[in-house]
């Protein structure tokens, strides 16, 4: 084990533990409760959650020039506040994100159209912001009508309590059942960066959310290119069962107001170790697979067969089973190339030793001769806890 | 618990026993040992599998008019035996099979292919027939050379011991870990048709090889097509992992020597009655579930949807956890149509109670409001016996 656990303390230095992350050189790591000048952020409790835990967040910043994207997940059966995001925000200018972490919002109809709606206007009036300048985000329990009651009466206090060094309370208000929070502060060449994230490890909705929210003082032109990017690099890389969730948001603030350019490959490096922790952190996960392909017809096939292997329950078993079982990537592969003649796999063409191995990080390959095509997933093994977790609970 | 687990002992009259199959009347169940008119079978052991277990099985036909039909994997990196069937292999003059289920000859290169045209060539020998008319099947551990000198020390017994009531005797030797045979003989209207299966359930290779053997003295005009329709409704429509094997087989003989033709709707339902038998006896299943999805912009689509749904891990245990969670269901629904909008799928438009119930069999429903496709899945659970057979046990 290589600490992977041990998040629930500030990072401090080691937050890019994964030997798969190459971050930028001069980092000094922050308290991660610290934002970028102009962000403010927080949590407070409101009862969905119950039991006092906090589980209304929000992150805000007070520069007007600034610069946003957002990547919404692509589930034709989204969420509320997934439409909410996609048809009534300005999503290049979003100031101001509210998240609850106790009800998703999921399956409700119009009446969750109208309280997702309710929601971000309720903390745009409290903040002075117009509505279409708020994201909504939200996770938990699906098919369950909100009880907007208790948003609507937390949402005075969120508003007060977000502050400029708020990032450990908003981490902490976005959690379900993660098993530490997942955040990060630092700065580089005079540019400080912050984000936060939630992921997959949900209980009772039966299926994980991931959320990110990521601030930066930086000065950014193409905001969308820059957070596409870097999640077809990191998110969009990682399963955890494959299962695409209905309320999936990915949110990238800039304010502009250090003056100075977002290092090079700095996002990238800090989305794709939050995504590890992401698949780290999975529904009773206990080590993190890399699977490489190489070889294919193009890289949308070498993805196709990626993806394959990285869903296989075979070879998912085989990672927590520590079993170096590469007629299982084999089948996985052939499977994914179905009605096509690849030849038979064998172990030239394979790795998978690496699974033997101690490590919380195992490595996979597969070499085809098909062309140039390359593309890597990030997995978690299938565990007993996974079925625990999502076999003995019932909603 | 309806019995499934009972059929060790021959089923007389108790095999259709799902509620999803309609086997036609007037049907006179046989000793499973029986096979129809001209048709022989047997099994010895050669010792692939050790501890004097029977390993290697033939059904040979000695009508020499034998109308046959053969189905294939269509994974990419099929087996040695796969491969010599599509290719050398007269597929509608199939006068007998050999059978292994030891190894599955599978990423075993050019050796293995040498390999499975001397194991059928030694079959043809012994039986006076030509080897294009004789097909190869194996199933077992992969990555492993044959050991030929069993198999071929064996073959000669083979040959001798294959007898007219030898039904049962081939069905346990083609058997890996099912937990029981797969088989039946019956007579309806002067046909007798008989046939034998194993499923999914292996340890060794890691991943399940389906393989099926239908034998009828039936007149059968188009075997391709009678077998194609029987399989598209059968063993395409199930699932255990989603995982497509190297080595699927399914081979069907008629010989036409009852000059009469196979009642309608017979292959279809022995066939359907066989694939439940493989789902419910799948890798650490203890339930099987049927999910249907209407109202798809066409088949194709439905399918797709149906098949999200049934491979979902979210569902399998919610299967097993016989929580109705239509939640999960939406989910997988919407990954399925991703990037496409249709609306939030709520309780009013999915059915999952059934699998609150009691049953062994569940049904799951999904109506979507898109157009006039249907299609459906039968799947297993996903349990802690399916963790403990492939990752517990290494190969």
């Amino acid at each position: 084990m290589s600490g992977y656990e041990s998040l629930s303390v500030p990072p401090e230095g080691d937050f890019f533990r994964s030997k798969w992350v190459d971050a930028p050189s001069g980092i000094e790591f922050q308290d991660p409760a610290v934002l970028p000048e102009g962000f403010r952020a927080g949590g407070v409790a409101c009862g969905l959650k119950g039991g006092g835990a906090t589980d209304l967040g929000a992150v805000v910043c007070d520069a007007e020039e600034i610069t946003s994207a957002i990547l919404l997940t692509a589930n034709a059966a989204a969420a509320a506040p997934i439409r909410v995001c996609r048809e009534k925000l300005q999503q290049d200018r979003i100031r101001a994100v509210i998240v609850n972490s106790g009800n998703a919002n999921a399956s409700t109809g119009e009446q969750g159209i109208r309280d997702a709606l309710a929601m971000r206007e309720a903390l745009a009036t409290e903040l002075g912001l117009g509505p279409e300048t708020v994201a909504v985000a939200e996770t938990g329990v699906i098919g369950v009508p909100m009880d907007m009651d208790a948003v609507l009466s937390g949402v005075g206090g969120l508003a007060s309590s977000v502050v400029a060094d708020g990032g450990i309370g908003f981490s902490e208000a976005i959690m379900t059942t993660d098993k530490w929070p997942k955040r990060v502060s630092l700065t580089v060449d005079g540019v400080t960066l912050s984000a936060q994230a939630k992921g997959a490890g949900m209980i009772e909705p039966g299926f994980a959310t991931m959320l990110c929210f990521i601030q930066t003082d930086a000065v950014v032109g193409d905001a969308g290119t820059m957070l596409r990017r870097a999640v077809d690099a990191s998110f969009e890389r990682i399963t955890v069962d494959g299962q695409m969730s209905t309320n999936d948001t990915v949110l990238f603030q800039a304010s502009g107001s250090s003056g100075k350019e977002l290092p090079a490959g700095l996002l990238d490096a800090v989305l794709l170790q939050l995504a590890l922790e992401v698949v780290s952190d999975g529904e009773g996960a206990s080590r993190v697979g890399r699977v490489e392909v190489s070889g294919a017809a193009d890289e949308e096939e070498a993805e196709l067969v990626a993806r394959k292997i990285a869903n296989s329950p075979l070879v998912k078993t085989a990672l927590l089973g520590r079993d170096p079982n590469w007629g299982r990537i084999a089948q996985a592969a052939g499977q994914a190339l179905a009605g096509q003649d690849i030849g038979e796999l064998g172990p030239d063409v394979i790795e998978a030793g690496d699974i033997a191995e101690g490590g919380r990080e195992a490595e996979l390959a597969l070499r085809l001769e098909r062309g140039d095509g390359g593309a890597h997933v990030f997995f978690s093994d299938l565990t007993h806890e996974y079925i625990v977790i999502n076999a003995e609970y019932t909603t």
